[in-house]
């Protein structure tokens, strides 16, 4: 032993000078503020030169490099080329804008560094605290339960993981899906996101057991056709199981009628799911919130505190109403982790309602936010940005030579460049191109989808840092593009 | 349109005043890096008081509060009651215990606000480069693929998925595991990691399709047994697919023979994955590494780097050495997330190789501590670990009063205070109060586990805060508390 006892002094990751990286750390928080105070005079999106690319590829870095160093290298080669969307023209895809204060709250989860698989310290009741705020915010009962997990795609698969396990017939946890006598049929709207094709197809259930039922002319679900294929399916040896409601599809925002599906689901005996990772928290937004009635009927809802909360990723959260439901679909506490009667392992089993084990203290970025501008704020910003999107749209239908593509139901904007007498075939062509010229030019992130059979350019407005006047910028920059490649075109 | 626009102006989360948040921000840094640099004064760990536990029931904030008021409430309420794994004698469960620049790492990410569900932006190709570098730590071919995920749990879902969708002989994908002809099997050890169980429960192909397999003294895989259940299996009609190894399980630590499995699987053709959450990175420690040889031969591999790199919760890794078959489980890019010629979504569609859409920042925080401290003392750290481990196994020998029960493997210890003549139905309670007195007294944070049906103390050293000393100050407190409650229970 007193070999080993003479062995060197211990190595550890702790800075030998804590002052260095105290100093440092507030030129970090210096930088910072910076970065976001100043985002607007920057490029919203911006290519990376090839040199930096270059920089990403070098190989596993064997010996150690001054902090500082390591910083500066951040700083130049990761901070000067985002994404974009903490910019406040960034309105491509569907996804939040962060916060310094999240950031904060980040920052501080890593120091403490709690694990939230569970157990009995302060991150772990904050989280079901959080989780408790989610309830509130949906009109769940205080009886239902809940998680906070990576994001949307998460939120879903849980909710319908409960969904299959409930609805099977079988014990699925123990037997698998192959001793089920029917297949299990889940539906959606044509507009589902994909995560739900994801989700059945990580489940087993299989893509085809999601049926994807037509939508209107508003993109919500016609009920009338959802009523007929759980009929055929019933006539057919399926099982009929769930039913996703979507409110806020991706494409357009448009929200199915809650109410309808969640009558639906009574008479038919089916699991009644909402994706509200777009707009289940506009509960929460007073002049908005009748569009999502009907919400506080389902047995389970995903939400996404890192959109319309602007939470930094990653903060999902799925609610389910049946608690027991949802333990019953994932817990599986082992030995190792068995509760004691006092201590540290004597309450919160937080991995048995989900599929980690091991979970970052998401909560507290949401928490502090949630704190400092308080929900009725939260509410007003998603009005704003809803708000906003009203006028974008009456901007747009102010224009002759910009075409509204689908309704505006909420925050999303679909519309193109299409001058009198243009060749349909120049359409998407034209369009893309006016899009990728408002990023490159650094003015404007947006994205194109396909409405109706449609291309179009897509205005996802979740940002809490747009100005009526970026929307302005927008349109004034899409004709003057649009123009001008037009023109260029024709004079080939 | 002109009442729209001169509604009110534009809320935002920015703060009014960003200097204020400033110097916020540099209180946050000074007292964090107080925080880890005094945190061997502190307990471990403290049971929370009523009235902290009280403040976490508090429902949804509706109005604002000062950001430095949230601060305090945070730093008094919630860094005051940590899970204690950033304590230099946590060794509970398994977990790493975060760094500093980790830290920075996650505020910087946040600050950023990148999504890396994917596009053409630094962050996506640093998210690419931690992956090749995970590669490289496991020896995989550059070919390979990977993707970082929230944890060990989801990594082994991701592994096992592919490994599904590979051998199931049907579209799985499209038509669910109902269509398959014979159902599949799945091998582990009886020590694999529950979330295997979550995972092939959560895949719906059942819990009973993961065969337990038994070990020997040593508590690896017996590949003779193993090589016996699929051949019962094949003759009973079922379809042999996946072998899990484990490198590192929760209990002691035994690795499997990873070799001999690698050769198994090729021979019996099946998909060769191993769960290397605890000991993958063993890869990286010279001292070490020959105990996982073989690892680089498996068909996917999940590793952890919130556990031996330390990095904040959450960042675990899969890799798939079929690139190929990953994407095909996983890819459903719909159209609103296709890719362009040129602009931000014109690369890195990193959303396609796993569950998730939107997708943190989790590579910066890794990124930053490898580039710090280099890969070689990360290696030192895990071989301190395992030392450690050796050190205290040897002081339990040493001691009379002390009993090892299982032999130690890598970096965990399993004992037992059991004084010579003890009843053995005492053993269970006494030892399970020692750990709950030395969680109580903020001494040591450990676990308990049963390990060939013996209860016992449980040690998991994954710490680079720990010194010899103590493992030395658990010794002699085990003993103190051991002796004192069994002369309390004796004289009762
Ligand atoms: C309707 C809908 N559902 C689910 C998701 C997935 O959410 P996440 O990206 O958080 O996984 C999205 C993402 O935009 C969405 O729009
Ligand atoms: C062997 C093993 N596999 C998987 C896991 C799950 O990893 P995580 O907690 O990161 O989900 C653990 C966690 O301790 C583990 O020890």
């Amino acid at each position: 032993m007193n070999t080993l006892r003479k062995a060197a002094a211990e190595e550890t990751l702790d800075p030998d000078d804590w002052a260095d990286v105290q100093t440092l750390s507030h030129r970090v928080v210096d930088d910072a503020v910076r970065y976001l105070r100043d985002v607007r005079d920057r490029p919203v999106w911006q290519d990376i030169p090839a040199e930096v690319k270059a920089f990403f590829e070098s190989s596993l870095p064997q010996g150690p490099a001054p902090l500082a160093e390591i910083y500066r290298e951040v700083a130049e080669n990761v901070m000067a080329y985002p994404m974009g969307n903490v910019h406040p023209r960034f309105w491509a895809w569907y996804m939040g804008s962060s916060n310094f204060t999240g950031a904060l709250g980040d920052f501080l989860a890593a120091i403490q560094g709690s694990n939230l698989g569970g157990g009995n310290h302060a991150a772990a009741y904050m989280d079901l605290q959080v989780v408790n705020w989610c309830k509130e915010m949906m009109g769940f009962p205080a009886s239902a339960s809940g998680t906070l997990v990576s994001g949307g795609s998460m939120a879903n698969i849980i909710g319908l993981a409960v969904a299959r396990n409930l609805k099977a017939g079988v014990d699925v946890r123990e037997l698998g899906l192959a001793a089920m006598e029917k297949p299990l049929r889940f539906y959606g709207s044509d507009q589902v996101h994909s995560c739900h094709r994801k989700a059945m197809e990580a489940l087993g259930l299989g893509n085809r057991a999601l049926r994807r039922i037509s939508t209107d002319a508003g993109l919500q679900i016609d009920i009338t056709a959802l009523r007929e294929a759980i009929a055929e399916d019933r006539a057919a040896g399926f099982q009929p199981a769930c039913v996703i409601g979507t409110a806020g599809t991706v494409n357009t925002g448009a929200i199915d009628d809650l109410q309808g599906l969640a009558k639906l689901a009574a008479e038919e005996d089916l699991w009644f799911h909402v994706d509200g990772c777009i707009g289940a928290l506009l509960t929460i937004a007073p002049e908005n919130k009748y569009r999502v009635a009907g919400i506080e009927l389902a047995d389970s809802v995903a939400l996404d505190p890192h959109k319309w909360l602007h939470a930094p990723f990653e903060a999902g959260c799925a609610l389910i109403r049946d608690a027991d439901a949802h333990h019953a679909t994932f817990a599986v506490t082992p030995e190792y982790l068995e509760m004691t009667p006092r201590g540290l392992a004597s309450a919160n089993w937080l991995h048995d309602f989900g599929l980690q084990t091991t979970r970052g203290f998401r909560a507290l970025k949401v928490w502090m936010a949630l704190k400092e501008h308080g929900i009725e704020k939260f509410g007003r910003l998603i009005d704003q940005n809803v708000e906003q999107a009203r006028y974008l749209t009456m901007l747009i239908e102010d224009e002759p030579l910009l075409e509204l593509v689908a309704p505006t139901n909420i925050n999303i904007v679909c519309y193109r460049y299409h001058p009198e007498g243009m060749d349909g075939d120049m359409l998407k062509p034209l369009n893309t191109e006016i899009m990728l010229r408002l990023q490159e030019e650094g003015t404007a992130a947006i994205s194109d989808t396909t409405v109706h059979g449609q291309h179009c350019l897509r205005v996802a407005i979740n940002n809490h840092r747009t100005r009526r006047e970026d929307l302005e910028l927008l349109i004034r920059e899409t004709i003057r593009l649009g123009d001008e490649i037009a023109n260029t075109s024709a004079a080939d």
